[in-house]
């Protein structure tokens, strides 16, 4: 009997997309306003999803308490008011593009290791409400 | 050609977490402020999934005027301003605890066998915009 | 130059609406199910509204950081997963009827003394997405 | 590492149900308040959800802004502010019934060949928040 | 002390916007794609706001169920599912354009003599979440 | 015969709130993270309301096509995908520091002398959706 448990959270972050051995005139070719120097910013919202065995004692999944926590721990607190291409390693240490793709990748391997291995992981990202992306690890 | 038609519902209802054999220490360790005996509650938002072969003569999967009538009958007339833990056969008669895990199921039992055998049934309950399960019977 | 700046807050709470004095029959004829003894539930969204001049220096009307404890402080730590009949002194003190008219008023009494008195103050409260009400103090 | 992107839309359209071999009764007594010859109409929100590899150069699954103006193309500029029934060729050549089962394959199929067949698709329609279907061409 | 509540319902309806005295050519400068001859639709969302005292045995301003059935019997009823410039007689038989601000007057007209006069009356209409308007009475 | 509508519209955006004269540890204490000198962002929703008496001949207060217009060239299309401290004339050529408070003022400000004089404007903009300003001149 497995059920999916689904969390909702929430960050504020800057970013742009380019790639650093373009030219400027090929990233805004590429990548349009999204490219500009000066970064812009979204409010990402985040759906986490576990699926699993509903517990007999508890009926839980996975308390709801520890999944808010880690959200927060390993999410909100890296990701929440910064630059995602200056200030998160995942992005500034290895010139990774911050589109939405890579970002929902990134938090999905940040959260894989964190969650019990027989629970299916997946995380979706809200860049904007009319842009949205998810990943399941495969 | 299966389409899935999704149907949203309602109920606002009273509950809490508990197991009735543990002391109030522990309740309170596992289910946190869940577990206040007076009770809390919440609107509940339910999203009824069902998938099937489109009927070449009428276009529907199946009539959503049936399934709203299903859901009302079966799920918001029983649950609607109701005291889960108190007054919900489900959860009264068989101290089952109320978490959203435990309603998902019993609100997917309850129409599984109300739909046709071969359709594809899901079930999405939303205790808060923040935390959502979901159930398919496997 | 004033402006008015507007917080979103939550609580889950239960209650219930009758009068001690009434029978049950007059309960149930006068607040329909949401009269149920047992109790029934809601997620409650708040808006507190603060309208007042913007300070030239920090570009604020109140910082949102105030506004945001003040209401985590008075109302979400005083309302969230309680009784309001059984646990919130405004109401299990004094009998007074937990509909929305009457809480939206205890919040704005709660947070009045609390917010500048140049200002003007209005809250809002959502029972549910459907019913929701606001008072501003006059 | 497969990724979804997925990107909402939105067109408003008139149209009503109904079988232009039954009687007027007969239709009724099926659609309901649907049938009505006078149309009524909607304001429907889509989502459009593409899945594949996501490119190491660019960090995209398919560019977001290709994505919207083939919706804008293809779906918007040919149902938005149309009677489906009278305007739309899928329904008013064939006398394909607008429910909503058959307007999301319309969709799928005015879409599928549009997208790199290496791509998963899927589409969601929504005709109210309360009723929406999907489809993923099986 | 006054209170106001609010009352969110909703209709589905058919329209065009033209005036009979015009060439298809003017209601199409004046009226862009909002004049097609054949109608389009929306899911219109209303909003009925009643200010005034709140009773102090029943902590009511206005029976909220009272207010629901109202809305239903006035408007709902009178207006889902129907074409307003063919058959709502506010609009057929006076040849009043079914502008949002035109439907959101004629709201307000109809629900005023069934409420207290001694209450404040406000509708807000949303046409699409992106087009609302709101009346009222002065 | 007074009716307000309203407009929806939406950037994204960077930006920090500092002081330029203050110290790092000043602008912490006062600003929090916002005061981040990488920046970071939110997706901002607007409502542009205009209030005034609806033409007998057409049923508009104001054309809903001119108003979208008129808030895409001055604001979104000033505004989208910007950093606001580095970018945008009304703050970057000042010092003026881009709370919701200033940016509601400086969106009034821009639209106020497009709209004709004898309408009545607000401008209510939303920095997340728990944080939102309102301003209409006074």
């Amino acid at each position: 009997m497995k059920v999916t448990v689904n969390r909702k959270a929430h960050f504020n972050a800057a970013h742009r997309l380019y790639r650093p051995e373009w030219t400027d005139e090929k990233n805004l070719a590429v990548f349009g306003k999204c490219s500009n120097p000066n970064y812009h910013g979204h409010n990402y919202d985040l759906v986490v999803s576990v699926t699993g065995e509903v517990d007999p004692i508890t009926g839980f999944v996975m308390d709801m308490k520890v999944l808010k926590n880690l959200i927060k721990t390993e999410i909100e607190d890296a990701f929440d008011h910064k630059n995602l291409n200056v200030e998160v390693p995942e992005f500034n240490e290895t010139g990774l593009n911050p589109t939405s793709e890579n970002i929902v990748v990134v938090i999905y391997n940040k959260l894989r290791p964190r969650i019990d291995a027989k629970h299916h992981l997946k995380v979706t990202l809200y860049e904007t409400p009319r842009n949205f992306v998810s990943y399941s690890g495969a």
